[in-house]
């Protein structure tokens, strides 16, 4: 690791969480939290604020505000982006800070990081015409524009690494049990 | 069904299309888009406009604009909200639609729907603390507060029908291929 490379991630602060949350299993228990507001029609608010984590609550600076709904060629209003593409949204923004990590912890300057991530999505799914299309996305396909002081090898390790270590796309990739309750 | 709900969906035009589109599937083939741009550190910004479907490039009303970073007991700037967290957005916001959707179906008028998701998340995965410990969420929580003309069963049966046709539900539940490129 050089200290050449200054990407704006404090590495060592990580470093230094990994070592002592390998002896603290418990503080390494987070949850994360959303409430939402219907708004009428399929437009919802949802705000986040608070967290959990190292054992006690946690506030982000600021509380955040998001509107969702539908498009209008889903006869809706067009309010807010749609509930899904929020998905691409987190993906996005996963592996482009798991690429600034790995970089910094690589000793690798980065100029820029663009992406585009795409979901396919069949609509049939959702709509019920047809019971043997899935409701989520069919697939979805990252592609990264990265401009940094290394190889064409070397930039593609450290996405290959970011993919490996990414919260959000181990949940897309993978399955998690969602329980759903009704206060 | 009755006429006397009024939950601001517009129920007939969802089964107009899904009629339409059980003979047109190449019609319901979206491309949900989001591109991001890393701002330094783990903060990205990511905007989300445009999108394809019913065979031709399409836009949402407005341009959105979403900040993601790290909280700041992540030694980050706590700029935006946890990538991962944007995943909970979606589910709360997707199964809040699917209420509202399926209630209109079904002449059920809603006065409020309230929901709260919780994701547990076990953050020795992400840090390579243990590899055991998977990087995404453990599990999700939804608990739903739900004000409307209907008995708790007619209402629990809201909520079950919105997780069978909820897209994110479906994206969160089960696996997905993500194909991720440098370009």
């Amino acid at each position: 690791m050089t200290t050449a490379a200054d990407n704006g991630v404090n590495v060592q602060a990580l470093l230094d969480a990994r070592e002592v949350l390998k002896g603290a299993p418990e503080a390494a228990q987070f949850t994360w939290r959303a409430s939402s507001k219907w708004q009428g029609g399929v437009h919802t608010t949802i705000t986040v604020k608070d967290f959990f984590g190292l054992g006690q609550e946690q506030n982000h600076k600021e509380e955040s505000v998001f509107e969702a709904d539908h498009p209008e060629v889903f006869a809706a209003e067009d309010d807010g982006i749609t509930p899904i593409e929020y998905l691409l949204v987190g993906l996005a923004s996963c592996l482009s800070a798991g690429v600034a990590s790995v970089a910094q912890n690589r000793g690798i300057q980065l100029h820029s990081v663009d992406a585009v991530v795409e979901g396919a999505h069949d609509i049939r799914g959702i709509l019920g015409a047809d019971s043997d299309v899935r409701n989520g996305f069919n697939d979805i396909k990252v592609t990264f524009k990265i401009d940094a002081d290394a190889s064409k090898e070397d930039i593609e390790a450290l996405v290959a690494q970011s993919q490996k270590r990414s919260a959000v796309f181990d949940a897309l990739s993978n399955p998690t049990n969602i329980a759903v309750e009704v206060d």
